[in-house]
């Protein structure tokens, strides 16, 4: 008889199982370069607020690139299917919990009007500031052209799972390296969790790849379709593979982690993981700016036969300013994610991220610990 | 001093601990095929309902096999018991959580009427329906026949846990290559969770594994019993039986992965681990079509002696055409189920169920990002 | 520079950890022999109720014993301090949980009156049961003989740790030989958890070890002293010392895992795990017939300096002979103890406990389904 | 293609996953020797009280030093900023939660008063006590004469992550080794977690290292920074290199477990793991003589731009002389430490701190059995 041949199975490790482990060097924080380059553009803040509808408008994106981040728009959600957006998110705030699925998969039927992605485009660009916009893999090919007409910066092409090949029956899948040849602008690509996905879409020559499937408890594609990795593996193998195709081609593409963060440790696990930047949906939606007035959605909620996610009410707990630069007026990690960063840079001695993707983590999960009810160290102010 | 020689323990792993991990190609949903065949059968749904009191009656096997999949009637259960069922059925659904558990004993003693067994299985082919039926080990010399006269197309032996070979002195152990003879129809035979006791079924000649023991947290066999395996594992194992066991006879023996799943997501796992069909009981207990009325109980808690399992109020949230094929009105993936898995191989660029049972999984248990508040990601809609 | 040694971690389990896999043959439970052999005295029920002032007194030892099984007289307790231990259990019952603890104090306090041992041996001898009594180390020498010349059946040496090899300037050790030699009966010695712990005392020549240190949540050595090894890798090195003993001396010395039973399912795998025997200390204080009224506490609760443990309402819930026996008016493994172990060895296809002992388990924890909110299997009722 | 290169993570533990395995010997507690040495000086109690506002103030550190252990006082905090600090302390207690972070922020922001520094080490002198300050890396320089001409006894630098060699363009980092020169006693370092870490700041010729960051759950340092590793693993990796550093100096360094102790088993298992002594925190601020009148807060709670931790109301339980000698009227593990210490050692059969390094300890999550309702063991009370 032959020997049994069983399936084998990894373990995958998210932010709430890791922590980073300070180094037997330090640094004064404010000696760290947290810089993040895609294509040829440079930011000084390595985080991207992501393209939902609850987080980015015109006037967030301004301001995000104003303070030296980025925002992408989402150009198939409310900013381009209504003249007026801020009416239909009001609306989306005061429904009750139950009626609010029912009530998305209406909003998101209405039609996307192709003026309004010119429209919102130039805006963003009048107010100065970098602008990036998102398209799901479908729509691609039909507003591409419209956004580079308007004169985006960087294009973000974003489903649940992208890859480098799709294979359909029905319509021809988009081909990367072709689409780079039609716009004259970076291309950002996702979502991918794996070392050969990631790799794969490298290779298309494309400029970013986004990381991240089904990352959050919340989320609810792992409960619905049982796909997702957690977010530190996920990070570490795309890592991986940026790393290998910079081997091969000498090009240094840079990965995005993309959801599943809930405070400031997360994000500085997510580039000790290995990400270059990190793309923000539900801390950036507390904004006092964000356009979700305190609201937040997935993109999959309203999914007209298989909607994935909840509304989420976050809150406004501060201005923009106030979450990227502090001063925190709360301890939990949701305000001054710039300075944390720093100073987790600091504590591991590294100057920059690249150096930050080098520190080392051990499996550490909170949640073990969670039946204690209260700790405190005596480690003085100065860190 | 001889070496000491400890136990050893393996891993094994539930549904919530585990990930599919999306690949690098991916497809176009509505080119998977799904099917899935046992003996001469072919249904285009690889979903079979349970043979539990709170799901299958003649009109929700009928139902269940008009929209592509089966139904497994019960037949020691309340439908051939009773010349009136419904009756039963609506004193169980409206007696108090304490009474309930001596109720289900009471109505679980009365002898099982031999012509209600045809009577229901006529019903059933009347209805244009395939007809599948289960019976327990103890009984199935007594009632196999009468259901082989009566037309069942299928034949479910099922217990707690069936072996190729039982040993008793008070009675003749089935013996299933006799059964076979007897009855002019494919058998299915379960429950049972490991390589080697899958493999030994397997080599009697029957149709179909059932794969499950235990796997539910609120199943109580593991309470009582301390006896149980995790779906996953299980499921692998049992896979790992077929697949050695097709190479050794080149018969493929398809085995349903039976209890435990919670949604969608659990379901696109138990096809990830191996399994060729699954078995629900409480999703499709939610049916308005339901015999339940709403509620849903295991077929041991009646047990005289040794009760085990709860009745739980399931509710009714939409039709059985929505649970099986949406559209889907909520998101935490009780409905829809076969757009689910179709997306899930689509994400996953599998064209059939037997390429499904290839790809990645991860342990990545959801317990541990359960202290996260929320968490939604960014991906648009189109998957 | 040498290589840094750091030490090294084992991973040990509990029984909510672990669950028994079913085998390839089953067998008729009826058929299944669960006798239990100490010295020269063999039981039908391989339970012994824990030596608990909430649990055993004359009349408890004496149904215990007529049950089958065994129950060990405490005779540090209440009923050697009191003439009238009812009076002193019902003031217990009654005080409310802040001053339980300090009632509790003040009652073992008082000092044991010797005659009140005789008394309490005979009377149960009186009532035609086998009679065994326990006393820590400390106290054996003075007690042993008074327990001798009662005629005790079994003597019991317990503490929290209790080692073949006790060192103290202040008094000398208890050895275990002089012991043997001193009193006419089978000696009984714990707790331990390790293998040379267990191996050490099997050596002295005593005739069965206690396994448990800390085993259960609430029990709060582990939070006071974090001491403590969980019951399942307890027993499974213990049951390797117990198997490398036989084979180095001929003579077999069963062990009794003790402590952390939540329900039959964990009685079940503690003898798949290697015992021989239980001891029982919560789910028998539910017996109608318990000495506690419906309240159970530890023995190093009442501890002057460094009390441990909590008293806990256990309630009570049905006849000893229904908790043994059945038959099961609820669900959740506390009742039917006897019939639970015979039918999980009837899935397993073993005729004994020491068969039992051979079984394959996996480790499975509970808590990673547990947030699971409902499953039923389908598994019909016979098993 | 060459071979991916994926990040490693190692596992860490906290002390609620592991528990000491008692072993084949047990000794009388009384006859172990639980000494701790730094420098010169012998502390019959390896318990030192943390710099923390709420727990050390001129009377705690006198009474700390009488009972035989040592208590920290903060140079830069309340003590050293307020002429009269129980004002504040009282003002602290009655904030309502809300509030708590900003009055901290501007309590914290008062500047230092160097005349208090020698004014509260003179007081603790005048009391007979030996005199244990700290102070922050950035103040050592400033305040390390004053104190040392005040003729405190002991010298703590200490902050969330103390490395032996700090960079900044802005000032020139602490030299440990000229510190050393400068003020003629003992200097006690940290916080660090790592082997390295530790190993550099010994051969910096200090007398001591804390170890711990971000240990506790309810510590928003990991939450915050994502930085920290569980207390076993970091003291198991400390002891390594405080063993390491013995080898080739032939000089003992002791390493003393600072953070995440929620009661006596946990500091049992700090020893357990290598640590010579431990630095409490929330344990001792429950002492009726504790400064902060039964709340707590971390030191770093207070910072300006981002705060980290949270004000707790620990509650008065008690005497310090009954939290650290007993008699214990609680039985949770929170009074008695020396004596729970002293049994733990006893069951493990070791006479001195170093002895107990060697114990074995088992991974055995506190959290897996936690849902058990109730567990009594039924050893009896001597140990």
């Amino acid at each position: 008889m032959a020997t049994p041949q069983f399936k084998e199975l990894r373990h995958a490790y998210g932010f709430d199982e890791v922590a980073i482990v300070p180094r037997d060097v330090t640094i004064n924080p404010d000696q760290t370069n947290i810089d993040f380059k895609v294509g040829n553009f440079t930011f000084s803040v390595p985080i991207i607020a992501a393209a939902m509808d609850g987080v980015t408008d015109v006037n967030f994106a301004i301001l995000m690139s104003r303070l030296g981040g980025l925002a992408v728009l989402n150009l198939e959600g409310i900013q381009t299917r209504y003249e007026n957006p801020r009416e239909i998110l009001a609306e989306i705030a005061q429904a009750p919990d139950a009626e609010v699925t029912p009530l998305l998969q209406k909003v998101y039927s209405q039609p996307i009007k192709e003026n309004l992605i010119g429209k919102r485009i130039q805006a963003i660009k009048q107010g100065g500031a970098v602008c990036a916009v998102s398209v799901a893999p479908a729509n691609t090919k039909r507003f591409a052209p419209i956004a580079a007409e308007a004169k985006a910066d960087i294009f973000v092409v974003q489903s649940t799972v992208t890859s480098a090949r799709h294979i359909s029956k029905s319509y021809r899948g988009l081909i990367f390296s072709e689409l780079r040849q039609s716009i004259p602008m970076p291309i950002i690509v996702g979502n991918c969790v794996s070392y050969s996905a990631c790799l794969e879409l490298m290779r298309t020559g494309i400029s970013g790849v986004l990381v991240g499937v089904g990352p959050g408890a919340a989320c609810t594609t792992r409960q619905v379709l049982g796909v997702g990795v957690p977010q530190i593996t996920a990070t570490m193998d795309c890592a991986a593979a940026r790393d290998a195709y910079l081997r091969e081609s000498g090009r240094y593409v840079p990965i995005i982690t993309d959801g599943g963060m809930d405070n400031s440790g997360d994000l500085c696990k997510a580039f000790a993981a290995g990400a270059d930047a990190v793309m923000l949906g539900s801390i950036l939606a507390q904004a006092k700016e964000a356009s979700g007035l305190g609201y937040h959605w997935g993109m999959s909620q309203p999914d007209p036969a298989l909607p994935r996610g909840t509304r989420i009410k976050v809150g406004t707990t501060g201005t923009l300013q106030q979450i990227l630069f502090g001063p925190a007026s709360v301890t939990g990690g949701s305000q001054n994610l710039v300075r944390a960063l720093r100073v987790a840079m600091g504590v591991c001695g590294v100057f920059t991220i690249q150096e930050m993707h080098q520190v080392e983590m051990v499996i550490a999960p909170s949640i073990i610990t969670e039946g204690k009810s209260w700790q405190l160290s005596a480690h003085t102010r100065a860190v």
